[in-house]
């Protein structure tokens, strides 16, 4: 095996060239292999395996510094850089990351997750890098997909002016998870399609000049102030703004990628190398169905069908099927996702009604203005996003949305824990974000008829309002309790007296448990589903206060700003004579991993809870 | 006068074209002298005189919509639409807004005051027209400076694919609010260097066609599979991305105005009307200091010098100062600007070391994870922000920066309530936001000396740190209280027994007048400048407890998520016999006005404060 000859990063410099195309394979049954057992990122990986490699080739790491954009293309950096070991636990419990991150090797520069952030960080690498004397080499390596985010635009509109060396490589698969919108994408398909590789722009130039007609022609341009450069140059985009454009680039030729990297290495000042990438290469099954295999769950490498056969509806689902009743029965509901139809479940509602569809890109601050328009206009819209991106539209919520009390309705998938992406993607800080903002109302269901109730009630709604609902199965316990959502109201689920649970969403199903626990003690508790979380329930909370000593408040978000905080200042302003015991996710980041462990280990499972109770009780 | 004439929206239509120029001179006229006594954003309105008559006079409004991006060139329009007497009390208490707002006129069609968001408001009310069948124009007015804000691409990137109609109109004066930067900056500056007014397109075109060598041209460029369309036409950029683009327009020349807004209103998809008008247009003081006048205090019409004479320094200022130095003795620091260098007091920085000076546009997103990269590269970036627009980079903070604790200091003016600017503006958020953050810490300073010392304090910490402090004169008090910062420490100011005031940053002062009212009454109260908000001073609160009956927490903030929740949780958590009285922002937006009127009307000042201790005290 090739792959065994590099055990350490640069250790790839001693790979004879002619074996290049044999590693990249090896990577990628490699990369296959195990994503196939512990479930991963799979087609972005393999459309990075070359660029990878050439990278790494051309630069001499860690003095060099790649950062990777989302990071979701990294696992080829890190099979390099003597994590082989590591895919036996990638994305578990205390193995290793499926993202760059510094702490687990020197090789990786910056951290991410997010999308759109790489150009901004290189940037800063690059003046401290030129500030401190240092004379490296820093390439952000950015997809198409990232490219939609306005961040990576205002990043690009920095580097324009920039005197000295960055790079920039374009990884253009035109992809995002799902297919690309916009100009942008546009624009570069119209790049790729013209078959116009590397050499095109040398070429064009000497053809225009040396054509009997070429004087003139460039005199006459110059009349209009205008530079030859920019007749027929692909990326002119790029160069009007001051970046010199490499490429496009077979993004799977390892050799041309070398010589690219490095004739960009040579200039003064920002280059963007425009690299061409198959999502999902080399792999039949991804190549075919690249938004299936992004993020992929265990599966059969020969037939690329996932090994766990899917039981239960997941909370996207039922989502996905509401909207599509909703949306029948209300011609105002419009649908927006920022770049995840299919992770948001939209992918339904956009066949059954394509022209009240709008994916706008990995644009979230987009999305929620763009919402705010439409709600202006007299629609209904309906944001759907994942709770660890909507923390991008802040701003906008809180500005464009809560000012003019909008009626946006925000359907928050992925909200609580969300277990191995890890820290960039727990949904752990909503509640506290938007509690803050005035006018914002915030419901999570407790089950999958919870959500499916809650959306009808959100989209009759007149204001912000947000429903908030974890990945995964969709709870089905609890099927009984179906009174009608009304306003600002919690749900009794078991009443008796002494100790209350009051939990938020997917913790009802934890309060169960605990409930459980407590009765073969021979204890019985009361069980309240929060329902809202902002308003809070002020009228449950007061009755509670009267038949119990212990009010225990349970979210799946941090204790600062959220639900138990909110609860503890209405009890203690008006006097209520209880205690209340706060079960939320402590003031740290939470690492990636099964999300039950997560729970353990954090203290919000169901035995922990019980211990915390037993203590606060004095009975320990 | 013409403006007598000008009672409500479209009576403008009734005005003889040859008086277009006279009325623009009435209007300029009208808005120096009323600004010059109420203060207000006076540049960017003289800029936009001849672009908002145009408007109102080729669309019909309030069918048609406007929406003004950030609104500080929108009191044309409100002149126009009935608002003349609004100016007596522009930006008072109960006054008229200086931006646009929905629930002050129908011609208002959304609220503004942060960058970039007209674009993708805009989109809005498009798809919600074309969904009801309505027919009306949308019209987003965007300057160069908002420009610079990803979230203007993000929409772009989306207008680019409309086959319906929407105008943009770029108001280009080529400035932000201070010189502008970036790569589309030099690109707009090309076109306007070019001096290719709105026909140079089509003359280009016929003067290629026209030659004899045009035909062999054509034809080459053909093979290269590029169009024709490409090759000379300025707005390339916009083009290029599906964005039909006219212009450049002089935007002080009313006739051509209307002209190209009508022939933008014949089009099947988005159009981007290029107009090139100047900051402070007519008034000379305005043209020749644009920055100053840019949101003026109130001033002499015949010299534009301000009538109050500036006598304390601000916050701003001691920032400034304190920055050059500590920038002197460490080599490391960095600072960075979202296109404030005046406002933020960087602008002096800039000039001592203009290598470690970043002023990025107004990019909130990417200066905070521009910084990021600068800590992970080594140095120590100084983000100088103001607390609401630091709100675009809740993400970036949280992804960015404290997931990997990197050492970025946040240097947030405009902390607290800022005044005439109003909800938009209000900074009474970041404490809630900026808690919810793991590895985050928080201080605010309670007089100048303090603030000194807390920026010294930041700059050599090992990890995120933010120091808030508010807008205006810089509080001079209590100069006897200097004790050195330390880590999580507060500062003991008075030390009595029974009543306990336990105050953050700018509510130290007040603190300090509740605690002399309480003084006048016979009584002695215990007053605490809290210094860190994150982590609080858990030793102090612990010993107040032990002496206290009562405790009240004061902060210039919304109470969701605040420091008084935080305060009280850990006083319930601990059990600590002493109550807590929370002071703090309630849930609701606060509007414009003068901060002190504000503050009695929310219930934050020192009167206030004392009823509501007398109330807990059940002395009322």
């Amino acid at each position: 095996m090739l792959l065994d000859q590099i055990q350490k990063e640069n250790d790839i410099k001693n790979i004879n060239p002619r074996d290049y195309q044999a590693l990249a394979a090896e990577i990628r049954e490699f990369l296959v292999n195990k994503i196939s057992v512990t479930g991963g990122h799979l087609g972005s990986n393999l459309g990075a395996v070359e660029l990878t490699m050439a990278l790494h080739l051309a630069l001499n790491l860690p003095e060099d510094k790649i950062i990777w954009d989302v990071g979701h293309q990294s696992y080829t950096h890190k099979l390099l850089t003597g994590r082989r070991e590591g895919f036996e636990t990638l994305r578990k419990y205390g193995g290793m990351s499926g993202f760059p991150k510094r702490k687990e090797s020197d090789c990786d520069s910056f951290d991410t997750g997010h999308s759109s952030t790489s150009i901004s960080a290189g940037l800063g690498l690059v003046k401290a890098r030129d500030l401190q004397g240092e004379n490296h080499t820093i390439v952000s390596v950015i997809g198409d997909g990232s490219l939609t985010g306005g961040m990576a635009y205002e990043a690009l509109n920095n580097a324009a002016r920039l005197e000295t060396n960055f790079i920039i490589i374009l990884n253009d698969n035109n992809m995002s998870i799902s297919e690309n919108v916009g100009g942008v994408s546009k624009y570069l398909n119209n790049i790729r399609t013209s078959n116009a590789y590397l050499d095109v722009k040398d070429g064009i130039y000497d053809a225009i000049r040396n054509t009997k007609y070429g004087e003139p022609v460039v005199a006459g341009i110059r009349r209009a102030k205008n530079s030859l450069k920019q007749l027929v140059i692909p990326g002119m985009f790029f160069e009007d703004m001051g970046i010199t454009y490499l490429g496009p680039v077979d993004g799977h030729d390892t050799n041309s990628l070398i010589r690219v990297i490095n004739e960009a290495k040579r200039r003064k000042n920002a280059v963007m190398i425009h690299v061409l990438t198959k999502k999902g290469k080399g792999y039949a099954p991804a190549e075919n169905h690249p938004a299936r295999f992004h993020g992929a769950e265990p599966f059969d490498v020969a037939t690329g069908v996932p090994l766990k056969k899917k039981m239960k509806a997941n909370y996207t689902d039922i989502f996905s099927t509401v909207m599509i009743k909703q949306g029948q029965r209300n011609e105002k509901i419009v649908a927006i996702t920022a770049a995840m139809p299919d992770g948001t479940g939209l992918k339904r509602f956009s066949h059954a009604y394509p022209d009240r569809f709008f994916d706008v890109g990995i644009a979230e601050q987009h999305a929620v203005t763009f919402a705010a328009g439409l709600a202006a206009g007299g629609l209904r819209p309906v944001v759907a996003v994942y709770s660890s991106f909507l923390q991008r539209a802040y701003d906008q919520i809180l500005h464009d949305v809560c000012i003019q009390n909008l009626p946006v309705v925000f359907a928050i998938d992925r909200a609580g824990l969300v277990g191995s992406d890890g820290e960039t993607h727990q949904g752990i800080f909503d509640l506290s974000y938007l509690s803050s903002i005035p006018n914002m109302h915030i419901m999570a269901p407790k089950n999958k008829w919870e959500l499916s109730d809650m959306l009808k009630f959100a989209v009759a709604f007149q204001g912000p309002i947000a429903l908030r609902y974890p990945r995964g199965e969709a709870y089905d316990g609890l099927s009984g309790f179906r009174a009608p959502i009304e306003y600002g109201r919690s749900e009794m689920i078991y009443e008796e007296k002494d100790i209350a649970l009051l939990a938020v969403g997917s913790m009802v199903k934890t309060g169960e448990e605990v409930y459980g626990s407590l009765k073969r003690q021979g204890r019985f508790c009361t069980l309240v589903n929060a329902r809202f979380v902002k308003p809070i329930d002020e009228e449950m909370i007061r009755k509670l206060s009267h038949t119990h000593s212990l009010l225990v408040t349970m979210e799946e978000n941090v204790e600062s700003g959220g639900f138990g905080e909110r609860v503890r200042t209405f009890v203690d302003e008006c006097g209520l004579k209880v205690r209340v015991l706060s079960i939320a996710i402590p003031d740290e980041y939470v690492e990636h991993g099964n999300v039950e462990l997560l729970k353990q280990e954090i203290g919000i499972d169901s035995e922990s809870i019980l211990k915390r109770i037993h203590e606060e009780l004095g009975e320990n």
